[in-house]
């Protein structure tokens, strides 16, 4: 019979005792799914003496999680401590020289120098799987390496942060502002005290230039990514998003276009009618349209010490059967540079909601400044104040501006900018005019 | 540089072409993502002079699909014939027999076959890979088998029929009754002249019970499903459904209980709110409740050309790069002959819809015997005649029965068909009683 699969594992939080735990109750199945047993040898963590769930005294203690790396008694590292540096970077290439497969949930490290270290395990002979870095539990990662490995990809989008997506649904669902559902958010701890990585779309923009690897055959670029938060979407846009059909989301969208791969990261308007549409709360959901079929969606929990311990023990199990694949689905040597299609080039449709004064003209002079960038209107909607009740804290008085919300037809993302530049620099319209882009799909 | 992996391939329908013009297509990618280069090298198919997309001049012909199972110049035998018997049975066998690796598509031979036909792949250490045979283009048995191979499984349910869910679809739509959206599906090629297998579940029921297998480490047992088909459903049970809150769908389930494995194909009752209800057209879906954290869902195109060629080389693909898993997920000696749970034992939800005859005493007659047997109402809703417009085609007369519709609490399916049966025993309803489960989620 063939000896266990030792697993030495770094970094002892929620997720990490999660994989101590599943590896113990799941042995019997993993062996007969794999046909290997998985234990866990060895352990590192920060601190010793901190209480936790799991029984630490049948497993070795390495302070050091290099040394843990490079420890001959276990045949896989775990990297759990997070990190886009050392020690996380250090331990994990000392794994990999030392001819160690290694498991990873670290995104900020893959999106940084997966690349560098994904060449380091080919050369060895050996896996460095991330499952659990992007969407969770839900296996996108083996989708798109193996699952749909038949196949060219036209776009790959999704809804890649949790946080962002607990916030708009409680402000769609409750008619709140962002701050509101931020400092709830924070409170039941889905955001962090600096909550401005998860909401200003960094944390997205990581995940997607990983999926954009899998999917375009690319070097890893998060560089490439346009990125823009959902700091600045107002009640008011989510229900205008409403009135029309749509639900505004955070979308990671990765594209092929005639100007090159296009990624990016903001709010969206999409379609009330699509699957990522009805995604709720913290959930994650990743679509897939690969070419010559209608697109697949991967819905899941996207985070949390269990729902993220079952891509790392799928990822374990993968190595214990023998599987050895490359990280992002070809050598590489054989990922490309490609060329990026610059934010100004994107087309489609938009969103656009101006504070506008209410003086005769107004319409005349918005109207203008669009036609002569040649973009055309699908609807228009004035919201009017009369509408409105007059409650004691409405903030607005009859010499407020009025919203007019314009939706337009597919244009360039360039001409928009310009058409809102003109129209701003005519004094027509008061503050700051909100542009949400629209996806069809 | 190893030699590329040449492929048999017999049945050259829709998928078969599709398959043969993807492999062709995606050559380089293939390579790249899986090591080495695939290559159909030989065919088999009922006609050698149908006219076909694809250029058949390079490809040697075996008239009989069980040589080419046999033939020393392949590697890999695809089987896309179809058929529960010979001699799709005969070739895969013959191919596992002589060491090579099998791909199908044909779920109706292994509802029956798959768990025997198994033990010869693993006996040969060659691959039975079947991705195809449920949901497409969907990765599900993938998943199952390798993307959370360190989970439990409390569920598995999913909407794996594409004509059912198409015609639900057009039926709640465009308010028409069941055989006017299945004389449209026969129309577009959606479903067959004879359509029983699809629309009476048991296409449904063949996709549950692998999918059950590969959950759950039992051995295949269509014979244990209990199923019901689409043909009863009403106009009327959808419009009820979508004022209640719900949707309806044939759905198959498969689930541990205290009472064994439960599984059941029939329409339900699923709240609009979730992602299985979202589903809608020809598109199919799985749901997969894994122990310990929120529903992981699959969604995308259940059948087509293009859609199931894309699983068929995705597992073509896992061979090339010498990946060998069991073909049920556990070695095939391992899976276990579990406890059904009988269908008069299921636990749920109930719609109930009686033709109730007008008069004095009715409700008290039908809350009677549901109070018998402990079946608590969580809503009552009698349809008027008066609400509706007396138009000229209006069958209803004033002397007509109502429509009383009931939602029930959890109870047990045993009760309910005892109470029914009191209640139309009794005489105070009309015809049979329509009966939906629900399921919540």
């Amino acid at each position: 019979m063939i000896a266990p699969l030792k697993v030495g594992l770094a970094g002892l939080g929620t997720v990490g005792a999660a994989v101590v735990d599943l590896l113990d109750r799941e042995r019997a199945a993993l062996l007969a799914r794999c046909g290997r047993a998985v234990e866990v040898v060895a352990v590192s963590a920060r601190s010793k003496a901190k209480k936790r769930a799991i029984d630490l005294k049948k497993l070795k203690w390495v302070r050091d999680p290099v040394a843990l790396a490079r420890d001959p008694d276990i045949d896989v590292f775990v990297e759990l401590m997070g990190g886009a540096g050392d020690p996380a970077k250090a331990a994990i290439a000392a794994a990999l020289a030392a001819g160690k497969s290694v498991v990873t949930a670290n995104k900020a490290l893959l999106a940084r120098h997966g690349v560098a270290l994904a060449a380091v395990a080919e050369k060895h002979r050996v896996a460095l799987n991330f499952e659990a870095a992007i969407g969770g539990a839900i296996p996108i990662v083996k989708t798109l390496r193996e699952g749909l490995a038949g196949n060219s990809f036209a776009r790959i989008s999704g809804i890649l942060n949790g946080t962002c997506n607990y916030i708009l649904t409680r402000m769609e669902r409750e008619k709140l502002s962002f701050a509101e559902c931020l400092a709830d958010a924070q409170r039941l701890g889905y955001a962090e005290a600096d909550p401005s990585f998860d909401v200003e779309g960094h944390d997205t923009a990581q995940k997607l230039a990983i999926l954009a690897s899998l999917a375009f055959g690319t070097k890893v670029n998060e560089a490439a990514v346009f990125v823009e938060g959902i700091s600045s979407i107002a009640p008011e846009d989510i229900e205008a998003a409403d009135e029309l059909g749509y639900r505004v989301k955070l979308l990671g969208v990765a594209m092929r276009t005639g100007k090159g791969i296009e990624q990016r990261v903001h709010p969206t308007m999409v379609a009330k009618n699509t699957a990522i549409a009805g995604v709720m709360g913290v959930t994650n959901a990743v679509s897939i349209d690969a070419e010559g079929f209608a697109p697949i969606t991967l819905v899941g929990p996207g985070a949390g010490g269990n729902a993220t311990a079952s891509a790392v023990v799928a990822d374990i199990g993968d190595i214990a059967r023998g599987v050895r694949t490359a990280p992002f689905g070809r050598p590489s040597a054989k990922l490309t540079v490609s060329k990026q299609a610059p934010m100004q080039r994107h087309e489609g449709g938009y969103y656009i909601r101006l504070a506008a004064h209410d003086r005769p003209g107004i319409f005349a002079a918005i109207a203008k400044h669009l036609a002569r960038e040649k973009i055309s209107l699908e609807s228009i909607v004035q919201r009017h104040r009369g509408t409105q009740p007059h409650g004691g804290d409405d903030p607005r008085s009859p010499d407020a501006p009025a919203s007019v919300i314009l939706i337009t037809y597919a244009t360039s993302e360039d001409a928009v900018r310009r058409a809102l530049k003109a129209i701003k620099k005519q004094g027509v319209i008061a503050g700051n005019p909100q542009l949400i882009r629209i996806e069809k799909n």
